[in-house]
């Protein structure tokens, strides 16, 4: 049966593991969402498919409707059916095994395994997943921590929900925050923060909430202003007392 | 500065990154814990060293105090402060640049990062993280899975916590567990389970809680069998309803 790859590639290219790169230099093609003239990640898969001698097969990313925040997993699942159906059709015309590369893993906010299970619905497919290094192993790394004390859980959320979430827990990691809603939450927390981790943009910002949290915005709009885009994430602990 | 770097390794060779292979070819040396004169962990770092011409240094492991459960965090404190001199007279003895090597990711449930830290505070060390695949993320690999459903949060947590845990969350990714707890959980769960990810005795068992505990079981004692030791990590998400 031909193979559909999930290969998680980390936030940059010195995270490509072993296997990663045997998985890439062993595929016909990559497909991948080209979401504009200028999508970084796309330019980053690009380099790694010339690296490797494989062909890109860019796909225009479908839009997205983000003006309904009230049925956000609808909004979502109709996204991924609009990208399964243009997959879809590059698989029925090109043959041969295939691969997506994913930024960071796919284990963690990506929607590339549920479109791959789509696909693998209505087409004979055999899926197999590689792990990347994900955003919040970077930040972690980066700022020299471990994501949990001694023995204690932590969270891994969303913006949308940090509110909710940061009154019944202590440690948190936070993606999908557009808009670093930390600094509206009440009591006293640290923050380890970063932006387009693994980039030439990236930023990493720690400190007492209160303290740091202007710095962060600011932080993050230089990174979006470098770039172009801006994504980031964070760890929070509460204080203790 | 001499540097101290803390490098993950993942799970398997395969993991290794472009950065953590560079990391290894830079250092002097590499500092490890020996377990004792069958430890697999070590023959693995062994066996990178030698691909990367990096001498090793073996440092025999001081005895864990396991009897007193009811001081966890104490316990574990102890054993780092005895690890910490041991590898400080490492550091005394031999001048350059040192490397731990840490299996999965320095960020999951693993020590090394605040033995670095008490390391540095007691003789001049830059330490510099890299991170690297997680047993978590091979597990969710293995099984083709995204850790949390569209949106939603999960909690990383320990066996020695999931009872109170699962009374408040509905996903839950459960490591530290030698005794598979989640078999003494109420309610309906669905599980993804994996022992010693990325090795020859790796074992895969997923499905209804109920269903397959036996069957987790039968395959942790396989696994324990034919390695000599089992770790093992899982993913438990609560059946709607």
């Amino acid at each position: 049966m031909r193979r559909l790859r999930v290969v998680g590639i980390g936030c940059a290219p010195e995270h490509l593991t072993r296997e990663a790169a045997a998985a890439l230099a062993s595929v016909d093609y990559v497909i991948a969402a080209d979401k504009g003239p200028d999508d970084p990640l796309l330019a980053v898969r690009r380099a790694l498919c010339e690296e490797y001698g494989v062909p890109l097969v860019a796909v225009p990313d479908p839009e997205r409707d983000r003006d309904d925040p009230a049925d956000y997993p609808r909004a979502v699942r109709d996204w991924h059916a609009a990208r399964v159906a243009a997959y879809l059709e590059v698989l029925e015309e090109r043959p041969g095994d295939a691969a997506f590369l994913v930024w960071g893993d796919p284990a963690f906010y990506d929607s590339t395994l549920r479109i791959a299970e789509q696909l693998a619905e209505r087409t004979p497919l055999a899926v197999d997943v590689l792990p990347g290094i994900s955003a919040i192993q970077l930040l972690a790394a980066r700022h020299g921590l471990v994501l949990h004390g001694v023995g204690r859980p932590f969270l891994v959320t969303t913006g949308r929900r940090l509110a909710a979430d940061a009154q019944t827990h202590d440690e948190l990691v936070v993606f999908l925050d557009g808009g670093f809603r930390a600094r509206e939450l009440p009591g006293e927390w640290q923050v380890w923060w970063g932006a387009n981790l693994g980039t030439a943009s990236e930023r990493l910002v720690a400190g007492a909430l209160r303290e740091v949290a202007e710095e962060v915005l600011a932080a993050r709009a230089a990174a979006g202003a470098e770039a172009g885009w801006v994504m980031d994430t964070y760890l929070l602990r509460r204080c203790p007392g």
